[in-house]
């Protein structure tokens, strides 16, 4: 990690360092390639093989997704223990710390709370001579939540995902899982169960999504699927997006901070560093316009660095993906975080809010320095899947509208149909759309020249 | 056209001649690859020709999107023909037929005034301790609209996409129009114009959407592309999805009408056939519970089709996509009609305000006999870009939330973030992630273990 100067490298060079890709099969690693020709024996691409996994499930249901289970992930799926049991949530409930369940029930009361505050409501003005004119707002039948397992255990991310579709009033919520020999995580299960979730599949990777999407015997099929994944689950979404809907394709974390000098460089440091430590992949970013902040911070980011217990993680995350950038001033710093439209914005500035406004492309926005960015990760109450890799120039963090779809309604009177009668057909023979104009010329009465 | 009754096939088979098929490639006919066939001397299926025929475009830019046009559409576009010149403006005015124009801007004064109230706020609530919560919901930057062209012009599609956009806020719009020879037709270029939108590019298809989706030279970057088109559009769309965001995946335009015996036989025919006519392959269904009614209708349409001027068309449509459907009860009839999800849904019924709430899955609902659709096509004020494919199980009909994106905002003071320091210090921990802890550790004072 080493800082960069605008004033050296010009606006252009330090716009370009910042530009996130979106999401791109060519960010692989040659890896995966190396490990799919070892177990296919062909030289296939993520997105060959995720097509492929995907048409099988889709046409061979179950017997595909068991197949690719055991596979890729060294599981043994049968109809008997694709879904966690009675006996395995009671299990969770005995293994499971008692305070690590009653801090994330506080969790669920602050999402909830929250995500309330949004709830779209359907709606009906009167209009002229009787009319009205809305909009049902309606929440999806059934939607279906991937939560990434393996090794790490996400009981956030539970509640981060199925919360906003409660508050949506879904009609069903199931939920994928992937696991080490057949085993999830007690308070991913117990998360779930208090929530009120009692369909959870043992399943991961591209074949989940593709069974949550198309359906098989015994995974129902959903109406949308949220929450992220690796790499072959990004790919199985896009793949499959069309027939459901997907929340958003998903890369590696991100904060960055915007800071003056009055932020302390030590919680630049922590913040930078909680970043880093997700994922090798990760990306943590200060820009400043004080150059003497700059060089502590950097300082701090070497030393809380070499306390931490995933190190090696955050190490790498930090050497490839960090980056410190010194402005020349505010404005121009306040322009470079927009360019790279990051998935978490912190802003230690002595005036968070007169800058808030002009913050147009980030996921989420931290304000002021008790506002860390692990504060919205598990507890404040606003959502932590977030757009990544500059796509929150489109996407929005994930909300209680994702699992809503909104139908118009339209009601009009004879008098009020009357009244734009000559308007509508006016159009509909402009367009060359005859049989358009007679159905609004027979409601006039205009029987006569159709037979 | 025949009368299947639910009585005599069982409510299982009704529910398959129902369920739609999403957008996919399996729809297309062999004409496609046939041509593609003659076009590039080999047998690409339509989902490769797209992938080439985008990719072409990101990494070659403008000397691709040519390249494609000339060799599809036959049109030579080069740096000085692109873009709708202020000289083709002028010509467009000249060319207008001044009533049309002036119904246009009767329907978008309609559009506003229906968009304006869907339109979300930026929100914050005050929690404890003077914390604070909220939303931005701020409008894209820029956005593309694609508007079919050809030999069909469609200046209500400009009105549709563009008005919504408007109402959002977003910060620029472009459109994509293709052409016969170049020129576009007039009240299309004037339709566009007095919204105020000037940058309109003179191409279509696949090189179209990925010259927005990528950038070129000459053509914008831009967020997201709305609006629907043919089939090589819908699969560049999805091609390009993840890299900008897109309004969704669309096929062709649905009716259906649920009908009782106080339902007008001729209305129904006339609104069937309004459907039909836009496309063979769009359907027209008729389900009711009056055996009396499906047999008067059935007869209404064969009449009103001889004299249509696009008869061959609508009876294609009609013939291979038209149903009618004699329902046990009007229950049986609102299930089916839910099971196909279709893109317009009339209620031709004696009380159709009681039955509304069970309309579950629609993508615009028209209420009673005086709404007919073309009224929503063009005028009334609700948008007519709509789910189609059974999609209305996820997708909604476009709306300003289409051109906004959501950010969460998070401000929390020391006492507030002292007081649930604990619960994220522990959820932190549990997902073994340190350095989130810490981060919040340290706001805390807890320095001293860090270095």
């Amino acid at each position: 990690m080493n800082i960069v100067s605008v004033a050296d490298i010009g606006i252009n060079a330090a716009e370009c360092l910042l530009k996130k890709k979106a999401f791109d099969e060519l960010t692989l690693s040659d890896r995966i390639r190396q490990n799919n020709m070892e177990l296919f024996g062909e030289d296939l691409s993520p997105t060959t093989l995720v097509h492929r996994i995907v048409q099988d499930v889709r046409h061979k249901g179950d017997e595909a997704l068991f197949h690719y289970t055991k596979l890729l992930d060294r599981v043994d799926l049968t109809a008997d223990n694709l879904m966690v049991s009675e006996e395995e949530f009671q299990e969770a409930e005995r293994s499971a710390d008692p305070n690590v369940v009653a801090s994330l029930k506080k969790a669920a009361d602050n999402i909830f709370s929250y995500h309330e505050e949004q709830k779209p409501r359907s709606w009906m003005t009167y209009r002229a001579h009787g009319s009205i004119l809305g909009q049902s707002v309606l929440p999806l039948s059934r939607v279906g939540i991937y939560v990434p397992g393996g090794t790490a255990a996400y009981p956030s991310s539970v509640l981060m995902n199925a919360i906003p579709a409660l508050v949506a009033g879904v009609g069903e919520i199931i939920m994928s899982v992937p696991t080490k020999d057949g085993v999830i995580n007690p308070h991913v299960l117990l998360a779930a169960r208090f929530l009120g979730i009692r369909k959870i599949f043992k399943m991961g990777g591209a074949q989940a999504i593709a069974a949550m999407a198309y359906g098989t015997e015994y995974v129902p099929r959903v109406d949308k699927i949220t929450g992220p994944g690796n790499i072959f689950v990004t790919l199985a979404k896009k793949e499959v997006y069309g027939h459901v809907d997907i929340d958003m394709l998903a890369g590696p974390s991100e904060i960055l901070i915007l800071a003056d000098d009055s932020a302390s460089p030590a919680y630049i440091a922590a913040d930078l560093l909680s970043q880093a430590e997700h994922d090798p992949l990760a990306s943590s970013i200060l820009i400043t316009d004080n150059r003497s902040l700059a060089e502590r911070a950097m300082n701090e980011v070497q030393n809380q660095l070499e306390s931490l217990p995933r190190k090696d993680i955050a190490g790498v995350s930090i050497e490839k993906n960090g980056r410190i950038i010194v402005a020349e001033n505010m404005d121009q710093a306040i322009h470079l975080a927009n360019i790279s439209g990051p998935e978490h914005v912190e802003l230690l500035l002595r005036d968070p809010f007169h800058i808030l406004p002009r913050i147009r492309c980030a996921g989420a926005v931290f304000i002021g320095e008790y506002s860390p960015e692990p504060l919205g990760d598990y507890f404040a109450g606003p959502n932590h899947v977030l757009p990544t890799g500059g796509t929150a120039r489109f996407y929005s963090v994930l909300n209680v509208e994702t699992f809503m779809r909104r139908t118009s309604i339209i009601s009009y009177t004879q008098k009020a149909l009357e009244d734009v009668s000559d308007d509508i057909i006016r159009l509909a023979e402009t367009e060359g759309l005859e049989a358009h104009a007679r159905a609004i010329r027979m409601r006039r009465g205009e029987n006569a020249e159709l037979s």
